[in-house]
């Protein structure tokens, strides 16, 4: 692994969720192979888990993780080839990125879409030109279109959660879950990254029966989607899902916009029944009772604190693939 | 201890004041009790001694702290039960303290009060909350009504200055020193947490004979102040006082106000001169020449900078404490 | 070396740059010689190079680096003796650097001009006020006049660019080389620091022929240029020059101005002809296309990135050589 940017850059799924669990189950056994190692993690944009995550997952592998708020502490960073730069962006990526890439030893950057121009976003313009001028490894901590740390910690939570259900028989052991990512209502248009990412990964995991539900008009790109069957009936889509992944996005086609905030596309206990006693899952963070309702986030079925924990497994995963292939 | 969010967390004070004292002497001998082990310090409002010291304090028991500035790096968190989240916070502490509980071994938090609805402060929700949620050891770094973490400071700064007063015999060695809490104009309403958090500890350590001084209508609750004399009048009370602990603090009673400014409430060389020469200290920030004149702050009695550098001992003898009990 | 706040600081820059090599080298071979110091790094105003490479090179001699936005973090700080704080500021530097001096081993501080008062600027009051109050080495991350690391940076990599020019008989080996530093335009007044602080240092290394350029009336203060060859005409400055350091800055006799934005000053390939091949600097954050033209940033000529990549050998030097000096 060189970069880490999408589920592309990944050679075995499996074998990255395997390395994965066994750094959860010893944090500490490869605590030397960061020495003297850094990271550099430079957000454009603001980060909780992902942020927390990966520097815990650097320090357990013994790397110095140096957190960098470009904006906040710094300034507004260009990306555009020729720019004259007279405007209010005050450094050319082209500057920049070389420098990260002599200071640290792996660049790690979060950076948002505008939501304002498809073409734009979807070029990943932003991530695209760190990997160009930074000389060394680049792990997305969440780009314009993608959210792959996310994605692959949601593989790693559904094979946890899959060896428990084989184990007491709430799915039989040679059957394929049912899987389906299910768009909810939001107060605000949101990025499509973590749905895609999803889509991306889980059809390229290709170890489930998967299904996306969503309003007309919130069709997601194919280049991602492609592979899952699409349903506009949230009724009949979550029947005997064995998990559900809730997440809301704005339109793709008409791009970045809300057409549709009906409630009745929040997930409850009732809709829930629908379904093979799934596991709801969210990448959070999560507006309650818009989103989805407290019933479900404090009940039994929901598995969003597992999710957000194994960030941590699967930054470490990740930093240690790529330490040893860029040693 | 489990959790460190009043003196009702310490068994024994003095016990604590002496592990402090001993880190101070040495501040590197457990310098691997924290190994592998993290505290996240969570800033919801500014902070410089407070956050620096815990810092310190941690890296001194070999921990890795890491600071996290809710709002500026993340978001705004919900604190409400059953909120409908359609408003400004992103996310709920039930959804985000559990997985600071996952990412961390202790969680340090400062929140202010809103100074704006008392029932509302002084039910100190937020780190209620954290701690209900979070699964793990919360400390405070300051909180609606307390700031415990200062007030063990100041019981280490009295002790160590106490010896020193009994060594040249200022003070009789089998006599209770007079520790008189005054206020002390300011610009603007300020929170009543120094205060009371310190009239906690003083009445819990039972050693002095505490006096709290203040214009009348300023009088902070009983559940902290009881078992202190009340005086409106600041020379009385200043009279023979070993130990003047000057802060600011807004209305309690009628919620957060100002109704008096009134300079000569401010201390200085000549209020002073009533006192056994007392020694003088404050929490800091102070505003200069507004709180506490320069010939105090300047002159032989002020003891600031020895208190607010003895927040790195008191910090780590909780860390530390903390670390022991929950390994 | 007590402090770092300029070359006066500095006994033998030779010395210097041999040992900043040395660390280039070989990053880790002093290790240890920082184990249970700690550096604190305070920013009244941005940083990105200046703040990461100072981490670094902290990390690299085993030392803590201790990170605090000043203003965005904590509060306001005030300056002026005797001030009554009734305003904005809420701590004073007297009170604060104390404290600073207890907790840290090494305090360093990025401060910049206001750009509107020049006695002021010129005073340096804020670095003076914290040398006189912290009570532990102070190093200058750029001042209100100066900015040391980066000169001293730009003095390693004229040493490295000169040695190569040397083997490859681009220069000859007695020869001193011909340094320009030429003013360049921008859209906004600059702090004179860098071409202070890169004037101050080429006169004190007297081992080149030193020539600045700029438009009439941007004339820099004789403290810092005295020995230096000042020419109005671009074209003749840069005639044989071996180093052209661009940098933009605003007037200083009428105080922190923009008179002359004429982008015949900007550096093409046209105009390098005029030179020996000249290496071409810059501190950076550089405006593409209105200081610098993307033809020579992106040529072969252009220094820009060794230079931003030696500013962690050119700290970690200064750091090593305030711990031996102040054990």
């Amino acid at each position: 692994m060189k970069n880490f940017v999408s589920v592309n850059d990944v050679t075995n799924i499996d074998d990255l969720v395997k390395k994965a669990l066994i750094y959860k189950a010893n944090p500490f056994i490869d605590k030397t192979i960061g020495t003297n190692k850094k990271i550099g993690c430079l957000f454009l944009n603001p980060s909780m888990r992902t942020r927390l995550s990966t520097q815990i997952a650097a320090q357990n592998l013994g790397m110095e993780a140096i957190i960098f708020n470009v904006g906040n502490e710094g300034w507004m960073l260009e990306f555009e080839e020729e720019a004259i730069m007279s405007g209010t962006s005050v450094e050319h990526v082209k500057d920049a990125a070389p420098i990260f890439g002599k200071y640290f030893d792996i660049l790690a950057i979060r950076t948002f879409p505008s939501l304002k121009n498809k073409e734009d976003d979807y070029s990943e313009l932003y991530i695209k030109q760190f990997i160009k001028y930074a000389g060394i490894p680049v792990v997305s901590l969440e780009s314009a279109t993608l959210h792959p740390l996310q994605s692959f910690t949601d593989i790693i939570t559904i094979t946890e959660e899959l060896e428990k259900m084989k184990r007491d028989s709430s799915i039989n052991s040679g059957q394929k879950p049912k899987i389906v990512l299910s768009w909810a209502p939001h107060i605000k248009p949101l990025p499509q990254c973590v749905a895609n990412s999803f889509a991306q990964w889980v059809n390229a995991w290709e170890k489930a029966d998967f299904v996306i539900t969503h309003p007309e008009d919130y069709e997601l790109t194919e280049e991602f989607t492609k592979g899952a069957t699409i349903n506009y009936d949230q009724d009949e889509a979550l029947k005997d899902a064995d998990f559900v992944y809730i997440k809301n996005w704005s339109t793709f086609n008409d791009y970045g916009k809300i057409y549709e905030s009906d409630t009745k596309w929040m997930l409850t206990n009732k809709k829930l029944e629908l379904t093979n006693n799934a596991k709801v899952m969210h990448c959070l963070p999560v507006r309650r009772n818009v989103e989805l309702s407290d019933e479900i986030l404090d009940g039994p079925n929901s598995i969003v604190t597992l999710q957000a924990s194994n960030r941590v497994w699967a930054a470490q995963a990740v930093l240690s693939e790529i330490l040893k292939n860029n040693g």
